[in-house]
């Protein structure tokens, strides 16, 4: 058994990273808004990217160079440079090349942004920032801000992992979210740095796997967005490495992320659970699960605390799998709410239920009473203060 | 070519129908709760339902009667007389008993429910209530407000259409709508009544074709709720029919009501026609339209009033038909604001953009630009009140 320990600095926890994050204009007030990340040491890099097909600029550009060993990513807020067509896609050569000729040591540099989209590239403010970058810092925190968008806090965490032979490697990670949060093969913006001496095709192999039930299984608003980022880079520094132990420190790094994301959601107060269990596979059950953190009439009923479990077993219905009420049964964390048909909803339960609902955290588990399949998603509810965020978003 | 004129009447435009609303104690404040619809003469019954699987008890027990014709239908809102079992069935049983005990008159009744789901059918009550009902009443309006939930308003719509030959029928309905409102096979519930000589198996296959352009093109919220249900009731006393004419007037009542709907959504202040054209077939311009009219980021920011084209294409690129920004092009109305991978929007275009979006009603167009696959989804936006509706709904 490996031993995972948390540790400080993000994607700078591991052996030969460097990050900064800077603030070059693009938000108001000095806010941190173009970040770096640098290994000393060109890495295998694994990648997951979002399935809408209005891709942004920066993901047809990193797709377009094939198989590389890179060792160096600038991200950018505020511009998604996605709807920019052929034009978007240049800015971001011409970005990295004048990158290139100031800092030598940079290799394959890949650019991912995040923010509105259908608006050119600001190339020259973005260029004249950079600049000013410094390779030799490690600010982790730095990075993660200036990744923000509408998150009210930055998203970082990273492991030291101690494997059964003694040896050892670190992986850290960065991720923003907040909204246009439906990842349908990856999410919003992610990056994990790690020292393990891990080739390219078990890497990402493996990301695959935790992508399903990480950043997939979180739901902030329904809304896939054009510039969803996962990218996994390793320099191999640390000469250590162990599949399991990779697989459980990425999947809970991953896990870790997605419901910070969740938890932070806009506008969102509170993180809910969604466990189905008891359909007739897992792929019902994932359907179930993610339709019950989608349904704005649930999303509602939780900002109003209201533990309104009829339109739990409506939204269930209405989401195809095969169920029956007479084999449904629902609980609020450890509060059975209605059971195989079974009305039990009282004045007895409905204060129990009620405070369930005020926790910021808690799990609405269904069981369809059907077979064994299973999956567990997150959502966050829906509020005044989401409305507000999103109806004026531009401005 | 049949004319089309709207009459006054709702329900009981038709010859030998009659309704009435009355208020029996559900609702607060004298409030209508408790309708009817009769007709003098045994009537052809064609009908739609929700597809959701926690069915309701009243669609069940209408299920449950097979081949009939009928000529009563009863219908109370405030409680939904879902997830209740088979003793949901069972209210309904007993109450239409007591009906056909008072009432000889009245021929296989059945139930219409709408209200909050999980709790028993105020049984005593609606008995009691039903006993006060005067069958000889011709008042549609109190019928349809009688049906209303969370709706600001009460919908109606009535025809005299006069054919060809000189001969004539009427069509008249009422539906209520407002919340847990994405139809999948028919909507929530609308009930229209007509004089036509129509038999069965006609009148069910134009519903069918019918729904698929109008209640099935509407959404307020994407949840498509336990009780939906539009029920077409012929008792053929005019003598008169016309399969054209009948379908043009049963579509152009439905799409009205439709509208209505989505108008009335809960807590929305603007209808938005979304119009897919260029796509590869029908069905995908059906996905994106639906995509479009149920995106969170689209509805708020209608209420928002901004112009924000980048999630009209973002929301058609995660909906997962065939497309390419290259192709793809955006009006608001007649404005276009993206042309075929051309970033249109600027200053100047902006404000024009922005007046279409503070109309209270007005049509988003993408055209995909691929192939001549069409449809048009109708949809509102999301503000402060829906949360505040359903924040708190059973209270």
């Amino acid at each position: 058994m490996a031993i995972l320990n948390t540790i400080e600095g993000g994607v700078c926890a591991a052996k030969g990273f460097f990050a900064d994050g800077i603030h070059i204009g693009l938000k108001k007030e000095g806010a941190k808004d173009l970040a770096f990340i640098y290994s000393e040491k060109p890495c295998a890099i694994a990648s997951v990217f979002t399935t809408n097909k209005m891709t942004a600029a920066p993901i047809r550009h990193f797709r377009s160079l094939g198989e590389f060993e890179g060792n160096f990513v600038l991200i950018n807020s505020k511009n998604a440079n996605a709807m920019t067509g052929r034009a978007g896609i240049d800015d971001i050569t011409e970005v990295l090349g004048e990158l290139k000729s100031k800092f030598p040591q940079i290799q394959n540099p890949v650019m991912s942004s995040t923010g509105v989209i259908g608006v050119r590239l600001p190339k020259a403010k973005i260029i004249e920032g950079a600049m000013k970058f410094d390779l030799t810092r490690r600010e982790g925190i730095n990075a993660s801000e200036a990744i923000m968008t509408t998150d009210t806090f930055s998203k970082r965490l990273a492991y030291e992992v101690t494997l059964e032979n003694g040896q050892s490697f670190r992986i850290g990670a960065m991720a923003k979210g907040a909204g246009m949060i439906n990842p349908a093969m990856a999410t919003m913006l992610c990056f994990i740095t790690t020292d393990a001496a891990v080739d390219k095709t078990t890497m990402q192999d493996i990301l695959d796997e935790c992508v399903h039930t990480t950043f997939n299984a979180a739901s902030v608003d329904g809304d896939t967005s054009t510039n969803d980022t996962v990218v996994v880079m390793a320099n191999g520094l640390s000469g250590a490495f162990h599949a399991g132990a990779f697989k459980e420190a990425l999947e809970s790094i991953m896990l870790f992320l997605a419901k910070e994301m969740v938890r932070d959601g806009e506008g969102a107060t509170k993180l809910v659970t969604y466990k189905v269990t008891g359909a007739i596979n897992h792929k019902e059950a994932e359907i179930a699960a993610k339709a019950l953190s989608n349904s704005l009439l649930v999303k509602t009923a939780l900002f109003g605390q209201d533990p309104n479990w009829g339109r739990i077993a409506s939204t269930v219905g209405a989401s195809g799998i095969m169920c029956d009420e007479a084999f449904l049964s629902i609980w609020f964390d450890d509060i059975c709410v209605y059971k195989k048909g079974e009305l039990l909803f009282d004045e007895k339960l409905e204060p129990l239920a009620a405070a369930v609902m005020q926790k910021s955290s808690f799990t609405i588990h269904c069981d369809i009473g059907l077979q064994d399949g299973e999956f567990t998603a997150y959502g966050c509810d829906l509020g005044h203060e989401y409305v507000k965020i999103n109806a004026d978003y531009r401005t």
